[in-house]
This record gives structure tokens, sequence and C-alpha cells, in this order.
């Protein structure tokens, strides 16, 4: 604690994660002022026949 | 925002996951009066296997 | 299970509770096939001032 | 309801998985007061690609 | 991590809350094998008209 | 979506939310690619005496 949960697309690339896990971190240690090693991130990647924004599926969205 | 999460079993028919995005957004945009476009469905599908009702695993019901 | 979580904004009238959690329900039912009993909603308000978009808080965009 | 859920790494022992659900049920049981059949346990488990603690994901720290 | 929320109703006895914790952190370190220190949970507390069974809140049942 | 939620201690400074909610928003954008607007932050308080850590409440902890 702190959690911090990202509700997202897949992320193909490892360094996007390495660069999400780290700055969020960062913005944490600032903001609560506890140690580093306090703060646990969990990426979270949802396919896009999964999500749906307005009402419509994002695959479907992504077909049209 | 405002944002549904569905924590249920795997749903096989994308039919089925067309409708349940499109009428749970039908509800949030009547309940809240937002556009439809801020709503946000995220399908989370779980495995038999981690899911326990009871005290016991899905996967085990089924079994009996 | 199925468990449906609304993260939006304070609701003040409770008939709109009523509403989303019995047409939330509704959805699941016919969408996964399961009993009634089985379908739990838990709304979740949130304060404008502990909700983001676009990089700045409800609150502050509601003063504008 | 209640419901818990358990974000932790990868589970590979099915047994491992029943030990977590029967006695976190049972716990629920005993401070709730409620009937078993009421709680819902939902286990997710994480890639340690998607897991980062300290400002690292869990993968780089395994391979140091 | 690993972390368990448990979303329920309230809980008024501070000492349920502490026999709570404890008994979830202990199965969670017997089934994951890491040391107690990396257990988190989160109690999150749910209002009855926040709580919706069978496409009913709670308050409604219970005034039944 | 992405949507990013924050489990952490309450926080009484509206400014530490502010920066909050701007600096998680910034590493998403440059992360995914995607227009600031599609970004939600969701900052949930939550009270010492809801989150355990290593087996004992936080508020244990505190008066100790």
């Amino acid at each position: 604690m702190p959690n911090i949960i990202i509700e997202g697309p897949p992320i193909q690339d490892l360094n996007k994660k390495r660069q999400l896990v780290r700055e969020l971190t960062d913005t944490a240690v600032k903001v609560f002022g506890l140690p580093k090693e306090t703060i646990v991130v969990l990426i979270k990647e949802n396919a896009p026949e999964n999500v749906g924004v307005g009402g419509e599926l994002i695959i479907d969205r992504h077909t049209k």
C-alpha cells in the first residue's frame, strides 16, 4: 500500500510496462511521502472484445 | 466514468458480450443522465478454477 | 457471482439506485442465464474531488 | 456478498487454490456471521511482467 | 502484493476487523509462501443502500 | 479507459490530489499514446482501521 491498478489495453512492449511502473511509482512516492518499496502497481491488460465504450465493444469500433 | 466492471464466468459468444455492453451502458445513461460516450464497461472473465463459492472452487462443483 | 461494480458519481435519489440494481441484474440474468439471486451489484459513489478526467479533478472542472 | 478478491502471483497447484478458497471463506463466515454460500472468492493471477514493486517489474527483480 | 480486498457490509466491532486481517493474512502466507509483511488487506464497507442482491437493494430486503 | 485506481491512505491536501491526477494521467498518455481526455483516475481513500499490513491493522501500528 498504496496500490495502483491500471486497467488498459494490452501492452506489447515490455519497456512501456517498465516506464509505466517506474513513473507511476515515482508519482506515488512524491504525493504520499512513503518509501518506494511500499508502492505496488498492477497492470491489467484487457482484450478489445472485453471493453465497451459508448455501448460498443472496442473490437467493433476497430473494424469500422 | 462511470465505469462498470463485470466479474463473471467466461463468455464464448461475442454477441452476448455485445448485448452486455449495450444494455449495461443504456442503463447507466438513464440513471446518471450522462452522455453514452462517457460509459466504460470492462468484462472480466474468470476461469472456474479461480472462483470459489461457499468455500469450494467452481471447478469442483461442476465435476460432482 | 457474477458481480457488477459501478464506479460513478454520488447518487442522491434512492430510486435511481433501485433502478440501477434492477436493470443491471436483469441484463446479467439474460446474458449469463443464471438465477437472479446469484447476481450481486455494488454501487461505488466517488466524491468529485477523488475523480480525475483528462488530468483534472472533477471538482475543478465544475468550478470553471 | 461478501466478496473476497486476491491479487497475487500465478498459483500452479490446484490444491493451493482449494485451500485458499476454503480458508478465506471460513474466516469470512466467522467474522460476518453469514451463511457459507454467500461468500464468493475471486483468485486473480498476475504475470510477473504485470506487477511492479518499488518501481520495478517483478520480472526484472527475478533476473537479478 | 499479494493484496486481499474484502467487499462486505459495515463492521462495527474493531476486533472483528483485527480478526479478519490476521486470519486472511495467515492464509495468504501459507498458500503463497511469502513473508507476512508483503500481504496487504483492504476492508471495503458497503452501505446497505449501495448493494443489490437478486435485483433488490439490501436496504429494501431488510425493511420487508 | 485506460482507468487508474489508487488505493491509499486519506489525502488531506487537495493540491496533492491535483498533483496525483495530473502526473498519473501524463504517464498514461505517454505510455498508451491515447488522448488525455480518455484517462480516468479514481482516488480511493482508506481509513487506517480498514487496512491491514503484515496481519495488523494500520491503526494498531500507529498506536504502538
